[in-house]
């Protein structure tokens, strides 16, 4: 992790993006076209067996590579040449067919595919981990009363388990999404200069389909150099996804609020502090995942513009591409994780939840108010009444002009306004 | 339509988002929800007839509710009232109950809903148009050689036919995105004040469900007030498929440059002149095209960044929403019913595409000399020889040293170095 | 005002966007230059004045034009087309010299430009209004203290009027940028076809120099068809002013939840109300602010992504920006007409205030506590102590350990805590 | 540099953003604040001597502190932390005056201004070598003619020192747009944990006033913690620049098509060959200056999206910052470093030009033949004509009905058809 990112990121997801995680998977690539190729007899055996065994990240240097990479305008071209000069160093007869028939965009796309298959398997985890605390506490807080608060004002009253249940059907749509996402993009690309594999002759499907089962990816209908939407669709999805983390982000950081006080991060291990206010408990995993929610939009603005990519390799789009995805993702994994360590140790006051709803002195209740009057005198003619009552602060006077007292009583518990809450939390849980 | 947005739309999106459609979807929420209510037994059967009779757009001054809106700070409140107040001028009784237990942002909810589901239908047609027509051209264009391109430079021969095969894969992915996203999309909105359906007592599901038959809607989980990730599909996935669009139109408009002359838009019908340029054939479609998916990206960023709705209805997420989802389907269907248009009536100059091969002079063929070479002296020292053979202009020269005259007529035929072109063209067809 | 865009607009933003107001300005320039022309010698008087006397908006039919606009790709064509019809009709010698020598982005540029000036005056009297009422608030609160809150925990106290000072600064920077780039926007734009102005031959000066002279703009170095780097910068101030805008409305809509209630946005004419809660008073004005900040960086991508346009006319670029442009430019007033509406009009409740910082019980001086016991032990031994203390509800005691009473009580006085508030509150109101 | 940035940064900045030098930036703020708050007599000047020794890059583990940044929610805490710890570890009573004063915000966003000066002293070297390298390009072209494009179709000849001026013009206004944010931008932030330098009790003001003077920054009014519209309006002005350089960029790419075939990016140095084809010259640094213009508006609006922060410090919007503001800064010194390698060394192919003007046959020369017919038979009755003469290809025929051979010669040479070029040209490079 370097200290520019250090709030844009996780340790998990910056391995991934790292320079030897990179390197690896472009050497995978190449690897695995080597013993592709051998496999269909378009070169050596033992090509494939010396390539193989030389594509290894740490013989390479990344940062001179990176440097090269610049003046390229690809990583795959300082790449290729150095292993190429590394095989050839022992074997200048396997050097000979060091990514043969590929082309630079081949090892770049592939290798990204291999990179977002670590990515989401580490998602996978996290998001799992928070369905599951959510879930329980759904569960838990089913009858947990709380003030709904719509516009940032005071609004009849919610259960907690409800709004949790809420976050969870939100996340789980959206890791569905996700999912289905990733998985349409993990397929290998292979076409050659000009996405026709004519470099590999008759050759050119075998090899593709003997390289897809090397890197256990799917094989698409044909190269995609410039056609981006799968992984539009991915970048996309982590929008949604990362969204929705930030809607629970938002909720949980205004309900920390010192005037609400409803609920608390977990703090500890270094969380939460501040160095000028010893007494501060900040919603730091709170402020982490809208951080990653307000970058994450504008970065898959970036991405989609670049889809307009010239002809059978673009000259701009496909160049913008990395350095956006690697930012994606890392924010959907900051979010996810930050979230994921919210809900498995967060705290909740029930008692300050029922306190804020009393301290309220019933005004919550007018919509139930103006139901119950609605029949009696019209929908609008109570709206109004009421309406007047709340800005004279004379609600009770007018109660008891049109309610009896068991009425009125009643009409401030909370628990007995809740509708069809238990049902909907029910529903968001179903599986 | 509006002349501010005149290149931002189609006649038939205008009318989606028009004054009287929004009102008649507003006010059909209303009617079907007194119907509802009635059949459930909340609200007299004939207060839901009096309102549905009354219920209608053209009784209503959409300007002036514009105005009452923007002060209200949502559509809902003013039109409920209006309405109300028409019922109340016919039947007294009948105006209590309009809008029962519903909140604001059912009605604005429900209403978007119905007028997606009237976009997306328009959009279906449009797309099933265009990808019948490009999977015909591409069968016709099977065998049409042209240049390949990457970075804008020529690159190995294609087939008109592959290419066009590429533009139908990811439109044909796109729409597959974008009408599972509508299909999530088609559900209603019921959850009165705080999302818990309060308002209704024990009657909320049962209303709900009944709400959703006579709109012939879904019916969710779960009221979704703040929870915008079915909305953000949508408009995510209408991200990428104008993307995809404008790849396609990209590739137009470059290939009608003056120098290229491959393809034309079709003109006609006021189309593609120029008010200083007589001669002028413009590439007015993709121009469109590539504005829209220019503008959208953007958009996609403002739909995303909205998300993070506070608790039970959020104070500006929800409100930035109507506009920015107009545009973003309004540029889908611009981008949608250019390119369908370009489709069905381009031209393609089949002669020029082969002349503009010929004019490079061999070179494309380069990569093809290395994999004739790299056997003999190894990929980079081919690599090598061949980069410093055309720098000089002596390719011929090299050639003749290493291949047989028989070999480099061939090397310059491009029909013979299409690889699997003719397969990845079927299988992007394929079903 | 549409309905679809009535929370995205003002009335006076959306009437200098509409169809007459545009028609106006596209023939304003008509007509200017058939003026200029004739001054200069080229076209003759009589069609000058003819022109001039027949390029009236109400005479032409926008919805017409709109839908021939969509077909040509630009709404000068069908309009140019249109004028010289009318012309014709009455005077055909004087027709031939209708949009004399002038190209169709000549036409919608300079449109454009007289749209934005109108745009800036409306936005410099709202902007005048709301930093005079700030600044009068900021003085009437010099000394009334609130809570400070940073991560939206309780912090050391600030004062009211330092808070306002805020944002009046931000706001005066932000309307010196916005300023500063209308004016170097307000240019007019005529280069005929390539923009050599080479239509007009020896001429081209002379005409350019008088038409901006008739229009009142200044004249640029040179055309500027596919330089939007002027425009950008009006665009890009509008999102940092609305951004400004926005961190206003945020603060406001916070300090006006249930739970906190230290002010309120201005209520009345149909604004605040809710459909089904008569007690609420909604933060309406906050809400569309915080919507149009929510759009308008979104947009800001979408304009720069636009500029890369090609040669002497862009292809997609250009096209984009009229949707564009008109959408920022009314969230921009938008935000701002709420937001003035709210410094006019807000009401403050600083006994709410300072019940706030009492209900915190000293903790939020436990930095000025750390301050104290620093030198005695260090600072972050302090720091640890206290922070140690505040977890189990021990600050009474630990302080009584290291403090007098005197100064314990004096420690709790929030007057005495303000440091240089007043000094910054003064120095950002300075002219 | 990384790999996963190595298309998407500039060697130089990205050491400006690499760990040693934010620790130097964060501690030099550190060392800064010790010795101004000694001068004021607020702590020991030993202290202030002994924390400027101590406070050294070098002495800390950066991978360590960024794994604590990500748990504080700010870079500031643990390097603060660590700092106090080393000058403990050598003089105890020092350590007690580390971070004075100051709030986690103080250094980050000092530290981030730091930075950023050094960035703009890198970027404006590279602005002036490219201003030059231009300037005297655009004299060096005054004369050479080329076909003028719009919507990507041949129009009315230009001259390359015309549209190199225009170029230029773009970028120096882009460069006084940016050189005045980065002005605005070189200000102190010091205002303690609630902005109002509380904790320095009466010393504030000079406090703040010594540490400006240290660190050569201006003072502002008042602390921004929450006020980021200075920063923005750098972002902003990076995005504007970006997209004139990326204009510039799109224009050399497409000139440079097989095609067209008039300029050429400077080659050597590992940049612009093709792993598979050894025959190419791609246009790599416009490729990358296009990548650099697709990511950067979007993260504009990344940015703009993130100035709604609240109240006294966000929790949000501010941990959102860093990681976006160095991608806009990398992409805007890899776009002008790349364009300026193109501007200092490209080449022009003047024959090309001309050839490709006479390719069109005069059809570009049909606005001239209007203007020519207008007079006698009405522009727009011209304007038919000549459009179904050149449909038909008849074009030579209706001149010689109209025009005498002597003006039918005439009106094929570019050079008698460049309007005002050469005096726009003229305007465009004074100073």
């Amino acid at each position: 992790m370097r200290l520019i990112d250090s709030l844009a990121t996780t340790p998990a997801m910056a391995e991934i993006f790292s320079d030897s995680s990179i390197l690896q998977a472009m050497l995978g690539f190449e690897a695995a076209l080597a013993r592709a190729e051998a496999r269909v007899g378009v070169i050596p055996q033992a090509a494939a067996e010396m390539i193989t065994r030389l594509a290894r990240a740490e013989a390479f240097d990344p940062s001179q590579l990176a440097t090269l990479s610049l003046r390229a305008g690809t990583m795959s071209i300082p790449l290729v040449k150095a292993l190429t000069d590394r095989v050839r160093s022992v074997d200048p007869e396997s050097a000979k067919f060091v990514h043969w028939g590929a082309t630079s965009q081949d090892v770049a796309d592939t290798a990204m595919v291999l990179l977002l298959r670590r990515a989401s398997a580490t998602l996978a985890l996290d998001n799992q981990r928070i369905l599951e605390a959510l879930h329980q506490s759904s569960n838990q807080h089913a009858a947990t009363v709380m003030l709904g608060r719509t516009l940032l004002q005071p609004a009849p009253p919610v259960t907690l388990g409800l709004k949790i249940a809420g976050w969870f059907g939100a996340l789980r749509r959206g890791w569905a999404r996700l999912e289905r996402a990733f998985e349409e993009t993990m397929i290998v690309e292979l076409g050659g200069a000009s996405g026709t594999l004519a470099s590999l002759g008759e050759h050119g499907i075998a090899v593709r389909a003997a390289l897809a089962e090397e890197l256990q990816l799917q094989n698409p209908d044909a190269p995609w150099h410039t056609h981006r939407d799968r992984l539009a669709a991915v970048i996309c999805a982590c929008g949604i996804y990362t969204g929705s983390l930030g809607k629970m982000a938002r909720d949980i950081s205004l309900l920390m609020q010192g005037e609400v006080g409803e609920v608390a991060e977990p703090g500890g291990d270094g969380r939460g502090g501040s160095s000028t206010m010893p007494h501060k408990r900040n919603p730091i995993a709170c402020s982490l995942t809208l951080a990653a929610a307000n970058r994450v939009p504008g970065l898959v603005a970036s991405f989609l513009v670049g889809m307009t990519q010239e002809h059978e390799r673009g000259a701009g789009g496909w160049q913008a591409e990395w350095a956006t995805i690697a930012r994606v993702i890392e924010d959907t994994g900051l979010a996810l994780a930050s979230m994921t360590e919210v809900a498995e140790g967060w705290s909740v006051d029930a008692s300050r939840m029922r306190a804020n709803i009393e301290a309220t002195g019933g005004l919550i209740f007018t919509e139930r108010a103006m139901l119950l009057l609605g029949p009696k005198m019209g929908r609008d003619a109570a709206h109004q009444l009421l309406e007047e009552a709340t800005r004279h602060s004379k609600l009770g006077d007018v109660l008891e002009d049109y309610l009896s007292p068991e009425e009125i009583r009643e009409l401030n518990v909370p628990e007995s306004y809740l509708g069809s809450a238990e049902t909907f939390r029910r529903q968001l849980l179903t599986p």
